[in-house]
C-alpha cells in the first residue's frame, strides 16, 4: 500500500460539481489501494472575496487578522471535499494547517514552514480515513497565530506533508498535463516533459513556468520528495520531477535541452554612470536588499577607461520598481551615479537543459536562434543548466518560438492543452 | 477598571458599515476605561449560505464536516471586525473558540460547553488588546474536533466566557430595546422591562420569548453572571437579569409579575385510550426520551372508571412531531392504547412572576381574562412563578393582551419596538 498526497488547487474546486468530481477521484485512488492525504486551496475567487471585504472595512489590515480571515477559505472547501467524499462512502476527515501539525514563524502573509508534525494525520489515516489538509496556512511556533504562507503556499504545504509523512508520491493536480517544453499559447508544438529533475524544474519556474512554485520544488528537491504534476480533468500520465539521478541518459555527458521559458513579469533599471571604486556595487545591492526587493539578472558593463565610470543593469519583478527607484534615489548623493533608467517592456527568454555548461554549442545554437528571429538581446545570464537572455517585450513569442524549434523540441502532433498559473 | 464581556449577533454585523458601527461601540466601551471581550456571530445570512453549499455536494454531511464549515462564519466576521477596530487605532485580536478555550463534548452540531479555560485572552488582554472571539463554537476535549453548540450558542458562549473571566458583566446585543412584558407586535403597550431575575427570565425563554436562549440564561444563574440585553442601535440601558436578591420588592411576599410570553412552535399530541396500569405513562415518556424528543407540558385525564382507561396529551415542538408519532406507533400493541391524535393549530400563552404560587388571586385572575377573551383553554401546567395555557393558536394575540391589560402591564407610552428571534 502506498501513500499518496494530493493538492487541488482552487479551479478544481472552484463549485460544487467540480468538488464532486474530486472526490471521486480521490475515492479511486483510495480504491486503487492506496492511503490517500489531500492538500486543498480555497475555492476559485473565495481568497479574492474576502480580501475585498477586509479591504472594506480597513485601507490597511494587519497581518494577523488578514490571515485568520483568509484561512476561512480553505476551512470552507476542505470541508465541502471531506463531505462529497463521505457521500460516496468512504471516511474522510478535513483538518487545517495547524491541526495537520503545519508549524509556521511568524510571518504573515509570507510565512515559512519550519517544521511539520502530522500525528492527527497518522493516526486518521492508521483509522482508515481519508486526510483533506487545508493548503496555505499553518500556525506560528511562537504565538500559535495562525498564519499563511503567501505565494505557492498550497503546493508547499503538500510536499511538506508528504516529506514529513513519507509517501510514495506528491501530486499536484492543475488544469494543464503536465510541464512542457514552452507554453503552449506560443508554441502550439510544445511537448510534455514526461521526466525532469528537480535543478531543471527549479530554473524552469525562477524563468517564468507558472506551474510549479520556486518554493515548492526546492522543499521538494530538499527532501527528494517526487511530484508528480497532473491533470485535474484527465487521468494521463503528467510530468514528474524527479532526482536526476533517476532520469535515463542524465549520467552520460550529453546535454538534453528540457525546455524553452519566458517571463514578462519583469522589468529592468540601469544604474547609469556608477563610479567605478571598490564597494559601489555592494552599496546598490545591499540598499535593494534592505528594501526586501529581490533582484534576478545583474549585468555591469565594462568601465569606460575615459570616464572611470560604468553602468549597472538589473531585472527585477515590475511591482517592485517603485520601491527600487525610491531605494537608490536615496543613495545618489552618496555614490554620485548619474541617473536612473526604468524600462518595463522587457521580456525574459530562458533555455533549460542539463549539462549545458560543458557544451559550448548550445549557447551558439540558442543566441543563434534568437539572431534568426530578428530578436536583439539586451542582457545575459546563465547558470550550470540554464542561459536567459532579456529582449524587447513584445519579441519574447518569436524569440521563444524560434528556440523551441532550433532545439528540435517541437512534436510532431500539437497538444491541445492551456497554460494556466498557479493559484496559491 | 471593569472587564466587559460584549455580544453581538449576525444582524449586527450583516456588513461592512454595520462592522464598522460595532467597532466604535467596542472603541466606546474600552475609551470609557474598560477591558472588553467581544463575541461575535456570523455576519448575516454567511450560516445559511455554508449550509446550502453543504447541501450541493451531500445531502446528509457528517457532523464534525458540517461543524468545520460553519466555524468560518465567525472566522470570517470576527477577523473583519478586528480589522475595524485596528483601523480605529487600538489594538484587537481575534480568536477561535478553541483559541479562546472553549472545550466541549462531541456533540457535533449541539456541543456542549464543559470547560473554559481563556489563558490566551487573559494575556492578551493584560497586553491592552481587545479580544474577539467566535461565538457559537468550541473544541472537544477527547478527539481536539472543531464542534459548534447549535442554538443560542453564541449568547452562551458570551455568557461562559463573561463567568471564566470573572467579568463585571455580560452584554448581549440585539435589534430590540431589552426583554418586553410581551410581544410588542401583539401587546403595543408592552413595557420594557428594567430588571429581571434568572428564574423569572428562564420562564420567559421556557415559554417562547425569544430574546435570550434558556441555555444561556441557565449559564448566568449558575455563575450568577449579570446579562445586560440591550440594542446595538440605540446607548439606552436594556434589560438586566440578575439575581432575585438584587432586585428591588423581591424580597417582599408579593406577587410581582414580569410579563405574558406566548409560543407558537409547539404541538399537542394526545394518546387515547391509555390502560391505566402502572408504568403504562412511563413507557410512553422513556420511547419519546429516546427518540430524544423534548416534551414540554403534560395532562393526564383522570380514568374513566367505566373503561379503566384515560387520554395522555403533552406538548412538543412542531418539528419533532413526526418523530414522537413514529416512536409511539411503535408501542401501540405493547401498551394498547387506542389511538394517537395531533394537534399543531396550537399555542401557549403563559404568565411569568415571582410569588405568584402563594397568590391563588393570580392564577384566577389569569384565568377570567382569559375567559374575557372569550378563549377556551386546553390545557393548563403551572410552576413556581409561571402558569401556561394552552389556547387555539389562532387565539394566542387575544389572549395575550387581555392578560396584559388584566395585570395592569400596558405602559401609557407605546414603544417603537419590533421583537426579533435571536441568530445563533
Amino acid at each position: 500500500m502506498a501513500l499518496v498526497v494530493q493538492k487541488y488547487g482552487g479551479s478544481s474546486v472552484a463549485d460544487a460539481e467540480r468538488i464532486k468530481a474530486v472526490a471521486q477521484r480521490i475515492v479511486a485512488t483510495r480504491k486503487a489501494g492506496n492511503d490517500v492525504v489531500v492538500v486543498v486551496s480555497a475555492m476559485g475567487d473565495t481568497t479574492d472575496d474576502l480580501i475585498d471585504k477586509a479591504k472594506q472595512v480597513s485601507p490597511l489590515p494587519p497581518g494577523r487578522e488578514l490571515d485568520m480571515l483568509l484561512t476561512a477559505g480553505e476551512r470552507i472547501s476542505m470541508a465541502l471535499l471531506a463531505m462529497a467524499i463521505s457521500n460516496l462512502g468512504h471516511e474522510a476527515r478535513s483538518f487545517t494547517g495547524s491541526q495537520a501539525g503545519v508549524i509556521t514563524d511568524g510571518a504573515h502573509g509570507k510565512a515559512k514552514i519550519i517544521d511539520v508534525t502530522p500525528g492527527r494525520i497518522r493516526t486518521a489515516l492508521g483509522e482508515g480515513s481519508i486526510c483533506i489538509v487545508a493548503g496555505f496556512q499553518g500556525v506560528s511556533q511562537g504565538t500559535k497565530d495562525i498564519t499563511t504562507l503567501g505565494r505557492g503556499g498550497s503546493d508547499t504545504t503538500a510536499v511538506a506533508l508528504a516529506a514529513a509523512l513519507d509517501a510514495d508520491v506528491c501530486e499536484i493536480y492543475t488544469d494543464v498535463d503536465g510541464v512542457f517544453t514552452a507554453d503552449p499559447r506560443i508554441v502550439p508544438a510544445a511537448r510534455r516533459i514526461p521526466r525532469i529533475s528537480y535543478e531543471e524544474m527549479l530554473e524552469m519556474a525562477a524563468s517564468g513556468a507558472k506551474i510549479l512554485h520556486l518554493r515548492c520544488v526546492e522543499y521538494a528537491r530538499r527532501y527528494n520528495m517526487p511530484i508528480h504534476v497532473r491533470s485535474s480533468f484527465s487521468t494521463k500520465e503528467g510530468t514528474w520531477v524527479v532526482d536526476s539521478s533517476e532520469i535515463e541518459g542524465h549520467e552520460m555527458e550529453q546535454a538534453i535541452i528540457s525546455g524553452v521559458a519566458h517571463d514578462r513579469s519583469e522589468a529592468k533599471i540601469t544604474v547609469v554612470g556608477v563610479p567605478d571604486k571598490v564597494g559601489e556595487a555592494a552599496s546598490i545591492f545591499s540598499a535593494l536588499s534592505e528594501a526586501e526587493i529581490n533582484i534576478d539578472m545583474i549585468v555591469q558593463n565594462v568601465s569606460a577607461a575615459s570616464t572611470g565610470r560604468t553602468d549597472i543593469s538589473f531585472t527585477l519583478p515590475v511591482t517592485d520598481g517603485q520601491a527600487a527607484l525610491t531605494a537608490l534615489n536615496k543613495l545618489k548623493d552618496r555614490i554620485g551615479f548619474e541617473s536612473l533608467r526604468f524600462d518595463d517592456r522587457i521580456g525574459k527568454v530562458s533555455l533549460i537543459g542539463a549539462g549545458m555548461r560543458s557544451h559550448p554549442g548550445v549557447t551558439a545554437k540558442f543566441f543563434g536562434a534568437i539572431a534568426d528571429a530578428g530578436v536583439n538581446i539586451e542582457m545575459i545570464s546563465t547558470s550550470e543548466i540554464r542561459i536567459s537572455v532579456v529582449v524587447a517585450q513584445d519579441d519574447v513569442d518569436t524569440a521563444v518560438a524560434s528556440a523551441h524549434r532550433a532545439f528540435d523540441l517541437d512534436s510532431d502532433q500539437i497538444e491541445a492543452v492551456v497554460y494556466g498559473g498557479t493559484g496559491r
